[in-house]
């Protein structure tokens, strides 16, 4: 395949995290659910493509999300205490329990900037999450595990319109002092646009939150997800979350197409000399056999242009 | 429809110009050939929805563009001569010719970067085409018409690989040195990242073209047509190319997938507070009811979109 011509922009970080969903984030959308081999496969793949950190599925109730029912047969099939940290994403307690059970180490939860979505996604009102989350991140932390918090609805939300940027942060350095270690702030509906994540970005940093502690997380509804993600690594940002062939989105949100796809972010990152640890020839490859067990191809643009 | 949150950022232009190459640089690239009526309705439509200036077809022989054989049909059916300007391809003077007889008032010429290029896209060297295009321009402009010069393979060539921006900027200056009153810089196989963009355009102003004369044509084969939009904005150019619903591409290049979509790209000047006096509702209306002409979806997320 071709692969992109490299023209450094000093005032860029020089390294940047990609932090792959794709197994989660992108599998929970996806209509066929695929076997848990094939799972154990991509995974095994992307960390072979070179990535350094791949959230690998959920334990959120298989009721509401019955594509990743098979978390505890997948943790068999993957070498989630190896060098490669293997998130899982944990909704409470009983999560939680779970993650213990199999040794897991690092673990997500998923919080909301918004009522609407707090009550929607978390039955609960935007309040009551915080000591929803409590005990679950305490007890991790005790148990010596990384927790990391997501926060959805940071930019639009379908019932509320736009989001002010100031309860975003109020949320965000909440779930930061219950003891996680980096907030995932998410499009989830993908409306953003770059003045807005600079100006979120500045409100986080008036509020004491630097860029080294937040990662973005971008979806492509109105294909602004590669742009947004720009913005934020010109305002210092150095994580960012993306899906291997652009799967995923939010199954609660209505209008969530897919995340960011890595292989497009990864393109921009290489082109501008940006270290990533990626090879992107062998992350394409994953991608489209992927594909061909998902019978439908990658949103990816990358993933989908002819060879040259 | 949603409509993107503004949210503006006070260092960036307050106004910029769409250039709508759809028509032209779209239609030119899809298999389905539009009946004249469509497609002077398609025109109509695009400057109902506020675009200020539409390119509408070509006068390059119909055996190298058969999409574009009914020009002067096309020309008799919309408002060629008023308010907004429609300009014409003409690649040599026997388009020229053509284009006097109908009254034309704004053309297009359409240089190449790179020596692969020119030899096969025009049937000259590098060098040679600054002779042909020479009297096109000079009895053009005699004649009080704008002739615009585009530059394609800016940034990578699918023989040459990658372009030195050095040879990119001798192109372009020898081009506004023959009378052209704009550049219009093309990434024509989509290979382009924003580091790329910043350093030609840093080029361009060492070498006295000030970003004034410069407009950005960027097609999406790796996802980055938006992000390099924006990067070039962020420099200071204020004139961009899209086609409506992602139409486009080039005919002689390989791999060359779709133009910038015009929906994409307002979404995110409209959300940065950037005037262009488009109405993307109706833009979109526009491209779903082409779609529908054409067979296919639409390669544009926003057109794609589920309403929230």
């Amino acid at each position: 395949m071709n692969l992109p011509m490299v023209v450094p922009d000093p005032t860029l970080p020089s390294r940047v995290l990609v932090y792959e969903v794709g197994p989660r984030d992108g599998l929970q959308n996806e209509q066929t659910v695929l076997p848990v081999e094939v799972k154990a496969e991509l995974v095994t793949r992307l960390v072979a493509a070179g990535l350094k950190i791949v959230e690998v599925t959920s334990f959120v109730h298989p009721r509401w999300v019955p594509q990743l029912a098979d978390a505890e047969a997948l943790l068999a099939r993957v070498d989630h205490r190896g060098a490669t940290p293997m998130p899982v994403l944990v909704p409470n307690e009983r999560g939680l329990d779970r993650a213990l059970a199999e040794g897991v180490r690092h673990i997500a939860i998923f919080g909301s900037a918004t009522e609407t979505f707090a009550r929607r996604n978390l039955n609960r009102s935007l309040e009551e999450q915080f000591s929803m989350f409590e005990p679950t991140v305490a007890r991790a932390r005790a148990e010596g595990m990384d927790v990391r918090a997501y926060v959805s609805m940071c930019f639009g939300d379908p019932w509320e319109g736009r989001v002010p940027v100031d309860q975003v942060v109020d949320v965000g350095r909440r779930l930061l002092e219950l003891g996680t270690y980096q907030l995932s702030l998410g499009d989830t509906t993908g409306v953003g646009t770059p003045g807005h994540v600079t100006a979120l970005l500045d409100a986080f940093n008036a509020a004491g939150v630097a860029d080294d502690r937040l990662a973005m997380h971008f979806h492509d509804t109105y294909g602004q997800a590669l742009t947004n993600t720009y913005a934020a690594l010109r305002h210092g940002v150095t994580t960012f979350d993306a899906s291997a062939g652009g799967l995923g989105g939010c199954p609660y949100a209505e209008s969530a197409t897919g995340n960011l796809a890595t292989e497009d972010l990864v393109w921009m990152l290489d082109g501008l000399g940006i270290e990533t640890g990626i090879d992107l020839a062998s992350l394409v490859e994953t991608s489209r056999w992927l594909a061909g067990h998902l019978g439908r191809p990658s949103p990816s643009r990358v993933v989908n242009a002819r060879p040259q």
